[in-house]
């Protein structure tokens, strides 16, 4: 029973995010995969994504795993059977055969997450759905300061929304950037794992700091305090994209 | 009694072209700018247009001309206002003060149109409302060959919508060029006018070279024919954009 690992492309401006809501009648990412999994082999195929997108978040390298069970397709063909039925706005990028062990979610080294910024006086209505726009300036120096100051491993509880406590609060955030490609600011975070909304609060944060309402020089003091009220504001979902996710298949 | 000249820029996918279409009750960009301006002046202001995009085609650069009546607002504060109140995928750029005898289609001396092609093996979900997907690679070189060929000043006939006969098919293109960013190809036409679906019919045919199903050098051929039948199929109306449109405002 050969045991798939499937990359996802998906624009998630009309799902109510990746997860299965059962009985909620709402469409999700995973509801229309499973759905077309089902159309094409004939079974009941349940997978697990890497990372539960929000709604309206958005991804570009989304990870899930399945069991092909009693569908005998070869695993190289699976991506372009998907795309003959998924609706357009999700795309099968690719799929692989991994270990028997292999577990989208649990079994992921590192995930890596993009904030897109519309950074101009005017909006625009094609990156509408895909961007914060932030009318003012943003300081992109002061920023990358502030970024620098997340990177390490701390205790993120300052960047975790309320009432979603885990038993610990400590990720390996390896990567903070900030590329400006005017009129857009790129963000990028890549860690071991994320705490919820974590890159959209340090999003937030990093807005504040290129505002000018927040020195880059107070990101060490808002980590060390451990609590929510000391960072910026959570950012709006459909900035945000799952760009990849890691894993050791070797 | 001032006349202005307001920039545009919007997503078509939600509306039915630029232009009212009266009776229809379909939505249109004209409908929902002139619903804005009346909410905002408190008069009936009628909107002219330089380019009737159609269903699907997207604009960064329509013009609109309109006279503001009895409405005393500063031309500098038109744009913004608009902006409070126009829904998200429509945005006003800028307003001027023009010539009161402006007219936003017949003072227009040149237009801009932009075509997007998405040039991948896998769809994108992101690009899907604003490019045409061809999964081949395309032979830029070759497209680009036939692009000079449909440069100057020619009797567009093949290039044009059967059905929507004009008193003269003759048109002046100063532009037709090739860029390749993969996996996007963009295409940019200006002209001193354009005949019905001629940018989308010219997109058709550079597609068709760009595959090897046609000969760039049958271009001159195909365009001395002055019969639609010759050229390539009109290729969709969502990887169409209105760059610009220019105008002697000295």
């Amino acid at each position: 029973m050969p045991k798939v690992k499937l990359i996802l492309a998906y624009d998630g401006t009309a799902y109510h995010g990746f997860q299965k809501q059962s009985g909620s009648g709402l469409p999700t990412i995973q509801d229309a995969l499973e759905r077309c999994l089902a159309e094409l082999s004939g079974n009941v195929i349940k997978v697990i994504g890497a990372g539960r997108t929000d709604a309206g978040v958005h991804a570009r390298g989304q990870v899930v795993g399945f069991a092909t069970g009693g569908w005998a397709i070869p695993t190289g063909r699976i991506a372009a059977a998907l795309n003959g039925v998924l609706p357009d706005d999700i795309v099968a990028v690719e799929a692989c055969e991994v270990p028997e062990g292999f577990h989208a979610r649990y079994s992921a080294l590192a995930k890596t997450y993009s904030y897109t910024i519309f950074n101009h006086r005017v909006r625009s209505p094609f990156w509408r759905l895909y961007s914060l726009h932030v009318r003012d300036p943003l300081e992109i120096a002061a920023m990358r300061q502030a970024a620098r100051h997340l990177v390490g491993q701390h205790d993120f509880s300052s960047f975790q929304a309320t009432g979603r406590p885990v038993r610990s609060a400590v990720r390996l955030l390896s990567r903070a950037e900030v590329e400006f490609a005017p009129p857009l600011v790129r963000l990028t975070f890549r860690a071991d794992g994320f705490l919820y909304n974590m890159v959209r609060i340090m999003v937030g944060t990093l807005v504040e700091v290129g505002l000018g309402r927040l020195d880059p020089e107070a990101v060490p003091d808002i980590i060390a305090a451990r609590d929510r009220k000391r960072a910026g504001p959570t950012a709006p979902a459909h900035g945000l994209c799952l760009e990849a996710v890691e894993y050791d298949l070797t």
